[in-house]
């Protein structure tokens, strides 16, 4: 993982809910490899329920069977990833990722298998059996398929256990959820976590879900985890996106060096499964550059959420659009400069330094009509005043002079290059 | 049941916790059967986890596995009550306890067990299975056997078989818990329970745990069950004796006419199961009195808590008064008059009016020195100017005139008779 | 004060708010004392802003000039009291209004004018001035006369001149404002006002407002006044006479020995001043009868708000209904005995005991249509079998037997005395 | 006012509180144009009560006489500032402080002179008022000269009736009381206060107490004001400055171009008035040190509380040290880097950008103990790799390297410029 820039890649979850398949994620992963890797694209990851042979959609089924190892670890369903028979779960589907120059991420979530409690498997690696480490009141408030941890009754080498047979995989990136917004509650089995998965002898990222995650526990997921969800589920609403304007806000002093809060997927092109039915996403071609724009100047990862291989033309120009994309690897430091009503239209000005000179400087126009404003210099509080800018989206270039003014679409964005010269 | 007195019987609980044994019962029915029934003494309840084989304590085992008939109905532990082998369940023990001249109760936890959900068992007189009736995100907050129930999926059905199986048996009083304090949450599964068991074609009292109930749901927990309890589990702690009295005053015009708020049992004579260690009550003389006193105005359900066999002359003393239990039987419209300090010493006062004639007035000292009080009669508002006074603990007689001098021991109190003569 | 009655009497708020003159409460006084003495009515009470010269409405006026003596206590407007003139103050009126057998009240704010503090005038009998006792922080939400007093720093003495005052004026009846919501802030200024009252050597009733009061207070209300109001102002909308129900149920153990949780007036007949502009109550026939029920059974003070020489027939009758007023003089122990729909209307039922006897049942369909419902017998836990009853408001007498089907319109009610025979 | 640097200048109260004279002001400010005016410190305000002839503290005296003109207008005390005899209000004083080369700022409470609306005096250049404009319920929580104005009644009037006598006696900063935390209940008043300052004709510093401010109101307060206080009085203890870092965190963003986060005075020197007794700041030099290095990062105005003529050398180094004031002026974008315990030690980074380019990053040790951390450069996510360090209170230089090594004294810090070569 580069660390000084937030990681960018593809997850099932938006598109395919909890039935993604093998041939699916290959068919994906070759689309990435072709097309996108060499924009930055590298993460290929599978989400929640691969486990579960009769998931079929993004619902979960209540107390439903799981494929599991004798030691209460779940395992590829095989009926969904053909590669996993014969006990060698996802080493074959990474492998091949692999082979193609990425890296592979699973969803898991916290604690261990009701079933293996109730059976009361042994851990592998320990004396322990799971109804010793299931702590007793800990459950997930939408899936039925766990109990949590009980740290203090060692329930750290379950996930020791884990993540030493996901390092035999060759696993590159961890989701686990229900562990992000649960804190404080989880905090002694988010570090038991952190700690089995430094110990495991493999780099993985570490993602945590689900979101809203507590601005006041900030320093503890910039210290165990390297992105963290800030948003419950983010789909495509313009209410959701304008909110994310908020969100970003408190959370823009704590992205960088490794830890980056998270916005969510980007339910961009064919999502919710059945795409040649157009369920294409509902958002406008204004609010995908507003999208695309916030979640690169404020360093979120970028995780594309759509079926990739159904991207229309414009859909491939949010994802290889290569100014917008330095910024996302360059920037620092960015943050809000103002929001306010001009003429009655709401715009919001993010800046940023750019870690190899010059400055990004974002323009949104949040209201609900087109309309031009005046962005004066003097709110940038640069020293330079020979300033030149270029556009990402239009690539149109122009001095700064005083201020640029900027034109804008309802719900759209602009992201300027300040350079010398 | 006689729907002007509230409740009068033996719990298992505060002596054996989790593990009373059929022996244990049978003695103490028939102790009760011998010195307390003419006092008006009926109810033998078993109390929680009679249905698992290694219960050994107050504590329960996470996890545990339980005993279940095929329908997922748990069923006494052959272990500890013997007379069930065969799959006759409690028929016999209730049995014995009818032969006695008593009645006979059993605790149950709201929901399914969990092993009935990951097993599917089938419901008994329906076509539903566990895991479609079963509530994924209800769990007992302390105690992992059971799951709630949907009682939009069909989840009545369950406790249908329940109350069918209970009638069988010959069970005249259900202590259910996980479903008191848990309201508004639980509204829909206890109108289920109550209805279920309205439609069982046998009578059974029915009793809400835990507390606290909430006060806004007074009128409901009225009209679907005979008894809630008002507080957590209570022992033998002056500070949750005192705090009974707030309790009381909040919930005091909600007694009667067959639904009576329940102060929990009473922690008498031998408590917490290895009696032979003095493991007896904590309480002094007058904080006996006290308990009582308050339980027997504010007609709370008079549930004995220790060992019978093991009680003193005291304590038996406390169970055979008989101008208190006529006062507990007899006193209407109860609550308290006032409570303010006197010469530094806090005391209160409760007043009822007796169905037969009468007044009851009760005198509590609640400080922590002895003291004097003069009640003068004009704080009663009575309308007889000629009454004459009984006191019930120790017998004394006289006239009321303006006002009675009431001398009472730090934590103690008095309970008057007062009536035209 | 008869102390087992709730006072009964009228105040000139409803219908004349700031701006009442003597006039105006000289005739009311006798209109009482030639038509409604006989039922129980005394007081006549003078309520807020009578020492403001410019008052003319229901709206106070910010920062007017008040007519205060020489030691910063108010006395009231020559222009609208004629008989104070010359520094007489209420003696005049107060003496009219004894001489009809009588008892006179006044309203007033807590504290001391800010004009006497910004004047820093000297307090009659000690040696403190007004700038020293007033309290820096502490002014009334909603009217810009006063400010309140520190008890620390000797504010309890200008409490102790305004009663001296008002003794020598000859009130009965003091309805304090500002002093009664606003526990525990103001709990040392009320006692401070409870403690001047007491040693001022006239007995006089000490009714708090605004409200709502502190259920959690109680014990304080009792001890230091005689009634305190638990609702914010009340009007003539069936919104605000349900919702007494609740606050009925809260307060009702609170009722009795000279302590009466207090209502507000009874917005009946012409109100709101200008009455020959038929500013008549919003309340139909029905919900005036289900107020006089609720208040009486209630035992709440009893202060007609209205213009009683307009009255028409109807409000006489329900202002002399010798039963209904019977049953408020009489009745001890009452609360709500139960609230439940009973084919789709809700009813509520309450019950009490006569001190001299028997008991009151009343019955209220708060429901939007007319019904009928059977109340068993056994609802109310009566003893005797053989009662007989009689209806307040229609005189309809019957046996009770196993019940009484009781049919009412919506928003109506009946109150029913019951008794041997 | 320079938009890009927080006003910095010295202010009355935490020295003289409620009750500096013109002679101390001029002492101070001569000092100020000998000693501190070439590093930048330009602004001598004059804090509450300046109107107050018998302010002799930092205590309020409540209801105190005021000095006013006829239109409600506070005046100068001339007891306490000769220069302003004859109705010349603070211009000599103003111009005295103009001709030093500095500038002269007041402080002013939120609303209008009670007295001025008792006596219903005439507001200047309009038709109103004192009483017509008086909001009836706002006053300040801890001082009792003032109500607010109600701006739906014309209270803008007397505001701009303050203002245009402010711009005529030559004040270039103003700092408004109770009307900053007071949001959003102040917020009209607060626009009204900003508007009437935008249309005298002068420019001044507007500058809102107290704190802590809203964060929510964040934008409310960048567009109406130039600096609002985050925290309540700032003084000499440890926990006040250990929790200014928590403010500083939340508010870092909104620094800049005119608009400045205030952390209040700083308490040096001799402050609490009798200097001449050793109330000299409770701060040791290494908290003082923090302090400042905190201060400057975050780009927080900079006021001087104590009083200057009586400085000692190593409290003139706190305020001459040009390279954090370099820091001061120069830093953009500044924000904590991390939290976080090493070896047992609390640590705190924060960094920031350089306007002419280079980087600020100030290290702080918050625990108990001296110690020695590694600061990695690859947490600043920089892109130069050859980077030199100065550090502004040692002076050390030395290569950056892999990172930084810094041993801290406890409760030190430590601030390094980081630039290429």
């Amino acid at each position: 993982m580069n660390k000084n820039i937030a990681p960018m890649g593809w997850n099932s979850w938006d598109c395919y809910g909890a039935s993604v398949t093998e041939e699916t994620v290959r068919a994906n992963a070759r689309f990435m490899a072709e097309k996108l890797k060499v924009y930055g694209w590298e993460y290929v990851v599978v989400d929640i329920q691969w486990y579960e042979p009769k998931a079929d959609s993004h619902e979960y089924h209540p107390f439903t069977e799981l494929c599991m190892d004798e030691y209460g670890r779940l395992m590829p369903a095989e009926n969904r990833f053909p590669s996993s028979a014969g006990g060698q779960g996802f080493k074959p589907l990474a492998d091949y990722i692999h082979s193609l120059g990425l890296k592979f991420g699973i969803h898991i979530m916290r604690g261990i298998p009701r079933m293996a409690v109730h059976k009361n498997l042994p851990v592998y690696g320990s004396d322990l059996t799971a109804r010793q480490i299931a702590k007793t009141d800990s459950i997930c408030a939408w899936n039925t398929d766990m109990y949590g941890l009980d740290t203090e009754k060692g329930g750290k080498a379950y996930y020791e256990s884990l993540f030493k047979l996901y390092a035999e995989w060759g696993v590159d990136f961890i989701k686990i959820d229900d562990i992000c917004r649960e804190l404080p509650h989880c905090e002694a089995e988010l570090i038991a976590v952190s700690e089995a998965l430094k110990g495991c002898g493999r780099e993985m990222v570490l993602s945590l879900s689900p979101g809203p995650a507590l601005l006041s526990e900030a320093e503890l997921y910039k210290q165990v985890s390297n992105m963290w969800r800030i948003t419950d589920d983010f789909w495509d609403k313009w209410e959701q996106l304008y909110d994310m304007f908020e969100r970003a806000e408190k959370w823009c002093i704590h992205a960088g060096a490794g830890h980056f809060p998270d916005a969510d997927m980007l339910p961009i092109g064919p999502i919710l499964q059945d795409y040649d039915k157009d369920n294409r996403t509902k958002f406008d071609r204004y609010e995908l550059k507003t999208m695309m724009t916030l979640w690169s100047i404020f360093r979120a990862p970028l995780m594309i959420g759509g079926e990739m291989t159904g991207f229309d033309d414009f859909t491939m120009s949010l994802v290889t659009n290569s100014l917008l994309l330095q910024m996302h690897a360059d920037v620092r430091h960015s943050h809000p400069v103002w929001k306010k009503k001009i003429n009655g239209r709401e715009h919001i000005v993010w800046m940023g330094c750019g870690a190899a000179g010059g400055y990004y400087v974002c323009v949104f126009n949040t209201s609900e009509t087109e309309g031009e404003i005046f962005l004066p210099m003097s709110d940038l509080e640069l020293a330079d005043s020979n300033l030149t800018y270029t556009e990402c989206w239009t690539g149109e270039t122009g001095r700064c002079g005083d201020g640029i003014n900027v034109r804008l679409h309802r719900h759209s964005a602009k992201a300027y290059y300040l350079q010398q010269g």
